[in-house]
């Protein structure tokens, strides 16, 4: 059994902008929140202002819109509404601020980032009295065979409104076994939005189009098409045939950037890999002497971790496990989950082509400890098939070792003739991975740019200088570039200051049609 | 004799928005200047619309303020006003634009940066008729030894005023040896922008001061005072008491970066020294064969000469004139100077060791034709006492050569104790520069910033991978950092992206302090 939120967004000091989402405890004061440590206290006491200048999520904060995070910022701290750049107006109906369905939108996408539902995509929605302005019902979709976030925003509605004297800290109690379904016109005339197309089609649950239809909502807005060419649109077509008015589009980039993995992970069959790495403002990730604590600010690490967070499994080589001796675990001071779900933690994956030299190197390791989150060794002969019975015998020494543990191991000999980074993204797609994130160092990193596991990077660049001929660098082995047309070319991404100018960070696509033929057939 | 504009800003299709300010003939269609783009046709037949919502300056193209560059964008792009955010206004008096003091001190920077008065600072200046907000007289200080930039404007707006009935396309015929000096009372009323603090002393011109009060101007607003701290402050004292409204603020960022290489060269007695490359997102300068044309798109490669354009010097070293035999000329398609003055091309630059074996290896370089720029080649032997005679006969031999082909020689070494990049540094501040360019490949950028030659670092990260396990990078020899805590710590500057996601661009500061002890007695 777990808890969401309801009532407790609708009026009041208890409202959510003030309180902690899942848990319903009053949040930390947010230090470093986009907008809020700028709006007027008088403004707060009207729920109206709350609801239409919501805080940004955590993606937001991580991943801006193109130039648009600083531009809303700025607006804020001028004391501008961050849509439309007006005053900031206190009732929703202010003709100076005609986008009020892009501030829902945007609670909606900050539901789905508590979600953690791989394979399937995050949704969040949210149902809004037209009359009032007023979020009456949220939800999410928290994991793959629980209901859609449109279940429990309709449940949600349903409790609101039945308890709409006492609904200050109301918490709807749902659990899976429970049949979550709308009762007939129990959010007659409401305003729905939902970050993805509503799904029409029979499976642990009914289809969300019928509840929609039967709570005889009169509005859906959806933030963006379901990726899925098979099913997209008919969603929405069912609403329209029931009279229901649909509407799409407010913050259709951000919602689409919301289902990025999962688009990736249908449209190719591989999850979307993501390169992660911070570098010194002169390309360097550590000194000659290969010291690497810290190139980037404490800031961006704590950003690294909400990465980690949002992603389903973090991949590093053996030579980082030797070296470093990483957790890999996400470390935030507040938490961004649900407790009660268990899915705090990614999947940890180490890359090695030998399970007893890692073994012999690193009995204790962190990773080893599966107490605090699962790990997988996925283990890559690589060609090397060993003759020698002894080296076979400590092979299995060692991961009946780790079996005992309880590490999974991953064969990816297995999987040839597939190259070995791209041999592990099939056995994380098998595995249900929509969104893998490489922290390896720079050999493991170019083999996994090389072979097309790698379809997004991250970059911190540090302002700061190191120097040296033999520091290393980011992508330390030949990509086989030999002049600079040649080079791999990136389309950029998005671009943010972490903190006050603490860092960079700049993202960047991969094409993975421009990689050179002999790409799929390299090595480790 | 040169011509500066003067009453074409008055009114009428031929205003200076859509005419070259300079030659006075109408201006191609900018591709990517920041707002014009996306202007309303019909906004533009108001002059008052034009004088309100400028376009960027070259130099807001390539450094805007922190972020402000994009919401400004963006706002624009909106149809709103880049300073206010709100709808176009047509009319200066609108209650929603309380800012157009910013825009037309935007202006004055705009004419400041067509000024090359090293060692002076750049001042633009702008005359405003407060009842109809129009601009009746514009002005900059040229170069060092030419009157200022309000004696100009003030000329300017004289001669509009006298001739208010045929205006367009008027220009002022202006030399040296005509005293320009405000007729007493010829600019009664008006409202006078300047981007620095007026003069307030007697030099080759009568003090800016003193003008400005025989015109009986109402008012005047100061982009930032004199960073000189000998004379901050007085000019403004001098017209408060005369009775003139004085007011500091608008664009005070903007302003005081317009004179940040005059202020460094002021305070420390040596020019700002700026630091320029292009790396991969992976940190490379070349590919492992040295190939490095191009790193960055040819948008940022036409930044990089309008950066020239507005620095004094350039230095390259002498492995850079070896491998690539740079011309180091600023090539734009559109002339931002001022062709009269003869101030198109910096200072250029080379550092080396022994001037015969340059000579011999590079008897035919592009830096040795002197017709197109003036060539300084910047001699230190850095300890290398040569025994050979013959060995100094080609030495003289090479230098006679350069000599007869009009290249400057610098003796480094008569600079000693100073290591060879700050005496450079030390040349070219007596020279008169102001701002130096550092264009040089690794090895000398480690020397320039161990030994405190650099104060600025520009780089331009180029969305593309390289790889190579010998791969260039930016800083490529010893700074002597062992621990990543011992890195040089930069201050991040400003940051923007290059065209629609070409390039990244970003600005940092060094600290000189902060430089290792032994940094001072370092090598090339």
């Amino acid at each position: 059994m777990f808890q969401v939120l309801t009532g407790t967004s609708v009026a009041g000091n208890n409202g959510w902008l003030t309180t902690d989402v899942v848990s319903g405890v009053p949040q930390r004061s947010p230090a470093w929140g986009a907008y809020s440590g700028s709006w007027p206290a008088q403004k707060r006491s009207s729920f109206e202002a709350q609801s239409l200048h919501l805080p940004s999520s955590n993606e937001y904060r991580l991943e801006p819109s193109w130039f648009g995070g600083g531009a809303r910022k700025r607006a804020a701290q001028r004391g501008r509404c961050p849509n439309c750049y007006s005053p900031q107006q206190t009732t929703r109906q202010s003709p100076r601020c005609a986008v009020s369905d892009e501030t829902y939108m945007d609670r909606c996408i900050q539901l789905a980032l508590m979600a953690r539902p791989s394979p399937n995509p995050p949704v969040g929605c949210v149902v809004v009295d037209p009359d009032t302005g007023r979020i009456v019902g949220e939800g999410f979709h928290p994991r793959a065979g629980y209901p859609h976030a449109e279940q429990y925003a309709l449940q949600a509605t349903f409790t609101t409104l039945r308890n709409a004297s006492s609904h200050q800290n109301q918490h709807l109690a749902a659990t899976v076994s429970e049949p979550v379904a709308a009762l007939p016109g129990s959010a007659r005339g409401m305003h729905v939005y939902v970050t993805l197309e509503p799904c029409n089609h029979y499976g642990r649950t009914p289809p969300c189009t019928e509840s929609l239809i039967q709570a005889q909502v009169s509005r859906v807005v959806i933030g963006t098409r379901d990726p899925d060419p098979r099913t997209a649109g008919s969603g929405a077509e069912r609403l329209r045939r029931a009279g229901i008015e649909v509407q799409f589009g407010p913050r259709a980039a951000e919602c689409l950037k919301l289902y990025e993995g999962f688009q990736h992970r249908i449209h190719h069959q591989t999850p979307l890999g993501i390169l992660k790495y911070a570098m010194s403002l002169d390309g360097k990730i550590a000194t000659e002497t290969g010291d690497a604590r810290w190139v980037s600010s404490a800031t961006s690490r704590r950003y690294v971790h909400e990465l980690r967070a949002r992603c389903d499994a973090v991949v590093v080589g053996a030579g980082t496990v030797r070296r470093d001796d990483p957790a890999l675990t996400v470390r935030l001071e507040e938490s961004i989950d649900v407790p009660e779900l268990g899915y705090g933690q990614p999947l940890r994956v180490v890359m090695c082509t030998s399970a007893a030299r890692l073994w012999r190197d690193r009995p204790d390791a962190k990773l080893w400890d599966t107490s605090v989150a699962p790990t997988v060794l996925a283990v890559s002969s690589a060609g090397e098939v060993s003759s020698s019975k002894e080296l076979d015998a400590a092979e299995r020494e060692a991961i009946l070792a780790l079996r005992s543990r309880g590490v999974q191991i991953a064969y990816l000999d297995a999987l040839l003739p597939l190259p070995p980074t791209r041999a592990l993204m099939q056995w994380l797609y098998d595995y249900g991975c929509t969104t893998v994130l490489w922290e390896c160092g720079g050999t493991l990193a170019t083999s996994a740019v090389r072979e097309s596991a790698v379809h997004k990077i991250l970059v911190f660049v540090a302002p700061k200088l190191v120097g040296g001929r033999s520091s290393p660098t980011p992508i330390a082995a030949d990509l086989g570039v030999r002049n600079m047309e040649e080079a791999l070319a990136l389309r950029l991404g998005r671009m943010e200051v972490i903190g006050s100018g603490q860092d960079v960070l700049i993202e960047a696509y991969l094409d993975s049609n421009k990689l050179s033929p002999d790409a799929a057939s390299g090595t480790t």
